[in-house]
């Protein structure tokens, strides 16, 4: 499998994903300007992948600090993760990450400086292993959905590319592959910015997985063939009523999916869950830049003056949703009461 | 409104629709060699507008030929359908336009030859005016299905562009437009080859209609926000039970209407009704190169060694069609019935 991120002896080595699916090259990070560079420019995304990208930045930026006193070298950590936490203000993995860091740190404060970095370096590698052990559940429990022979449809990429490793909605497939069962998946490319394609069918070629590659506008044609036995997708955010924003079109793959009698599945940890927002209603939706659909491959493909509209997100009702599959079972409806239960 | 093509002083001027939508030029044809090369290239292309540029090829083709007894005249008018039917070998209105030129002349096999090309010239324009009339019944008809203020969702591009005039499914926004009614229209760009972003926004914008371009996958949502009133989109063929074939994606766009009581309309000429075609079962549909997909606008969005699944067409079963529009009035269920009547 894909390694997305890797800590080691003090680099950070991440796929460029800018230039995949063409080509797969790994880079060291070895500063905290890099890390920066990195995230800004969209070598590493994905939200748990940003997070651990992030924790792992400032372990690169607190390295040479000389600082031995703790407010001094608190000063100069907190003016690192400002700086990290500029580079994508609106992920929400990267404040996470950032927080639990400084927290960390102050909750080590009476420690020797330089036992605080070690530390530190413990943490960022604690929050890629929770990822992967959390993705490697959501696998398992994904897997109970599948059966050898199963052939699955996904939109987007929620898979080994957005996070450590295993993915969110791809967890359950490479799960049931390490397994042994044989499973096809189905991507939709995912316009305007085909994740689908230029991710999704990526990292599930390089596993070996057997993926077919269709327009966004091909699912319905390829359900009614009765080619598909389950679509699973990953999510932005769950409301408390089980209401899920995620990738544009996952709504409407939710209502093709319902035609076809094919149960559709959410997958994501419960950290994606929020309890304080009620339901789809009350999220709301980031529309992104026009020039995404009228010139998104570098060659203008529509009338420059022609009116657009580009939301980044749909709200799939909870209605349409057979269950949410996260690392600690899969919920199901009544979703109002069952996914409270999870925080008990 | 644009005019996709025109025959004036024996020559015929078309827009080059490769160059759509960032250059709107228009380009002269005056051998039936650049006929050729125009329909090849997809400088011209829609049903309709093939055939009548085919029509008008036959025309140039024999205008400076010398021979004034018939048969010598008829096997050279032979070589001109012959060359131009190559030119794209399964559009079925290139035939059909081709057969007609032939059969007129062999109507006239008793006059001079010199009336005779005069005869193909006049047929060739009738060709276009029956096809302008036809595009206009279609969009009259269907004005019936709209109100003024009405916003409709349309896919592909079955518009002026792709016939002499008016189109089939944008007929209805033109003829209401005309009557001063103020009509939206939500344009799905049509993936892979992109006719909704490059042809349907194109031609409404400069037709001063109001346009939104949205990607396929976006559909779903602007339905949600209750934002459509009713969908039309073209045809490329009808069932005899009223199962229609139209461009991939279509059958999606049927079903979300469906899930949003929004109702779903077809329109095309009666001449893509096929009675000898039982059902939307029976009707083979297109793949196409894997190219489209995996670098449809120029640059690699996909792995190279993916599979892809690429059909040009899907069927919408006729229990999701609220009316097939035609020049001839609103065919409604039971199609199996009504479609046959029409032919009565």
């Amino acid at each position: 499998m894909l390694r997305t991120i890797e800590y080691r002896d003090g680099k950070v080595y991440i796929i460029d994903q800018t230039k995949l699916p063409t080509v797969n090259e790994i880079i060291a990070i070895e500063t905290v300007e890099e890390c920066f560079d990195a995230i800004k420019k969209l070598k590493v995304r994905g939200a748990p992948a940003i997070g651990i990208a992030a924790a792992y930045g400032v372990v690169l930026g607190i390295a040479d600090l000389k600082e031995i006193d703790f407010d001094s070298f608190y000063k100069e950590l907190k003016k690192v993760t400002e700086y990290l936490s500029s580079s994508r203000p609106t992920a929400v993995n990267l404040f996470w990450a950032l927080n639990r860091m400084e927290k960390k740190a102050l909750e080590n404060k009476e420690k020797p400086v330089e036992e605080i970095k070690k530390i530190l370096e413990n943490e960022a590698i604690s929050i890629q292993r929770e990822d992967e052990e959390i993705c490697r559940k959501i696998g398992e429990n994904g897997a109970h959905v599948l059966k050898d022979g199963s052939t699955v449809l996904t939109h987007c990429n929620a898979g080994v590319l957005a996070t450590s490793k295993y993915g969110t909605a791809l967890a359950p497939i490479y799960f049931a592959k390490e397994k042994g069962w044989n499973i096809k998946v189905f991507a939709d490319e995912t316009r305007p910015l085909l994740q689908g394609a230029r991710l999704t069918a990526f990292e599930l070629n390089e596993a070996s997985v057997d993926v077919t590659l269709i327009t966004d506008n091909m699912a319905a044609m390829v359900m009614a063939k009765g080619w598909i036995d389950v679509v699973i997708v990953g999510c932005d955010r769950v409301a408390a009523n089980g209401d899920v924003a995620n990738k544009i079109g996952t709504y409407g793959v939710a209502l093709l999916a319902k035609a076809h009698n094919i149960p559709f599945y959410i997958a994501g940890p419960t950290t994606t869950i929020d309890l304080n927002t009620a339901t789809g209603e009350d999220i709301v939706i980031e529309e992104r830049d026009r020039e995404e659909i009228i010139c998104g491959f570098g060659k203008q493909t529509a009338p420059s003056d022609v009116k657009v509209f580009n939301p980044a997100f749909d709200v799939t009702p909870h209605e349409l949703i057979a269950g949410i599959i996260t690392e600690k079972g899969i919920v199901r409806a009544p979703y109002d009461i069952n996914l409270k239960k999870l925080f008990d």
